[in-house]
């Protein structure tokens, strides 16, 4: 079994606010990143794939195969893209990095060879990060 | 003469968007940055001041009254913020890291001794960044 | 199950020398770490809890909350200290970044929901780190 | 259990091109990685090792010996090379950081007590990764 | 007066070798990096272009442009190659940092406004980068 | 003209203490950087130095006598020590990173050709660092 990691980065904004919830829990759970107006991150996609290594190329996939899926399922929707109302996928959703590494993982499951996806991390900032390995959502 | 540099983050969003462009001409300029939703960044900001040190502390400049200016002038304002909206002081301008790191100038420099700020840079993101270090704006 | 991680630093200085050993065997186990003076670092130290998304607000734990615990029970008594003898808690502990990632795993697991804290891992220096899942002490 | 990572770099260059395959093949699964004259990169591996801590030196194993270990074994035979030619032990492979890591692995493993060889990651570019724990080679 | 700075990279093979020393003269010289068939390294290009603001865009030279000039003039030959065979305009030429920054600011030199390319600076490792400002070559 | 730089680093621990203020003044200018026991940092050392490419090697100066000098006049003294205590061409100064700086540049100037040494900087932290191009002390 090899682990097969791919790091990619993308630009968007996005603002925390939960309809669950009133205006004073949203700015008490949310604080600053409950602005109106949102703000933005530079985030960092790291996608794992794993399985065996091909015996004829030495692979466990093509990384270029790897990269295109990262690109049409992912980056081409949220890139430089306001996260709340560009993306039809994440309409209705918070878009926490815990939500995000769930939803980027659906995306992206189907895509893989069965059992082959085996994490989803997200890098928000500097100091914050989220990982999904599948299960329940 | 000791150039001693400072660096700090922000996160914020904004749009890249000129009055005295048409529309074609502003997708044409600035491509995915002009999305009207806008996108963000996780901004690093490096502000350089220079002098001698002083014979007593073996200091330049105290690097916490440094911190809390940098704070005071710019981090309050722009952190968790959309840069076309939020903040008074960049009103009407196009929020290019260009015309941030002039804007940032003229907000820290009156807060220094005369002729210590030396060297305003803002990293957009890991591929690009801008520096100032005054002049005619 | 997401997985959450927090990153923050500190800086501290610590010597490596066990009661147990001879001078010598001090010596020739910790060489230069051995100095009697003491050395330092700048310590980069990431939590990790994990759990499931609260439905309302989208996160497994406010990132606030989490970040306050670490520094009430870790950064606030290391940072800027000396680690074998300014801080009550590793008094008489040999600060290797093993027993350390194992101490700071003691100081903070009764303060996340049970079963949730998931790793701790701290690195001394761009070359060496220790991370800590649980288990017997 | 305590996970511990030494981080070394070493720069080499290699070429993927694979025997099992046709000339059109090769260059449709490797690219601009099959070029004749190769290329090169600075790698960043990983080695991680668990086990318990010794009471008397608060160590789970001498970073100095690993670092030892990983130069006998690995570095000094990669480093400044060309990976397809001049690395007895890795004749006839063709090195993805697939197989790389592979054979890495089997490098280490007899060096270090048994059971605590936990993973060897190597990182090719800020992009790409692979990593491995062992297992049916 | 904005300083501009674009960070690209790319991976490239490259053997140290003076026509002009004697075997056991480069050996001395160069040590590992004569090694015959070569080493590679992920190299990093940052390229600073200075100038004043447009005042419709906001701009001192739209990056877009930039980035396309730099992989035309450089990125497009070098990456993935060896820098030895491979680069018609670097024969005959020894690839040290220090060489390459010159042949790179002469590719890029007049493809700005007059005046305009400030540095090209070429980190080679995390330990070793040179940069170029123009002048007598 | 090319500016060469190599990047090298130490682990010290030091206390910022002046024995030209008050105890009082001196926790005011230093606060937690006073602590009697010190603290320590993983520090950035980078030197740079300039001058024309030898006709024969391609090289301003021999990295690997660059390193040496570096090792020979710095980081044999430094690393993992007390800045405060064990160097002898330190005692009596405070050690900020400014002052580093400086008696780092007054270790090297002489070492290096003529004119050819042009900057010593020095990383604290993520956050600080201090640089020095000559001039009077």
């Amino acid at each position: 079994m090899i682990y097969l990691t791919k790091r990619v980065s993308f630009s968007a904004s996005h603002r925390l606010w939960s309809d669950h919830l009133t205006e004073a829990e949203n700015y008490n759970t949310y604080d600053k990143c409950a602005n109106p107006n949102g703000h933005g991150h530079n985030y960092i996609l790291e996608v794992t794939v794993r399985g065996e290594c091909d015996e004829k190329t030495g692979m466990v996939i093509n990384l270029t195969d790897e990269k295109k899926i990262i690109h049409e399922q992912i980056i081409h929707w949220v890139d430089h893209k306001h996260l709340n109302y560009d993306v039809p996928w994440l309409k209705g959703v918070i878009p926490t990095t815990e939500i995000l590494v769930m939803k980027f993982w659906q995306r992206l499951e189907h895509h893989f060879p069965d059992g082959t996806l085996y994490e989803v991390k997200l890098r928000e900032t500097e100091s914050n990060s989220a990982a999904y390995r599948g299960g329940m959502v």
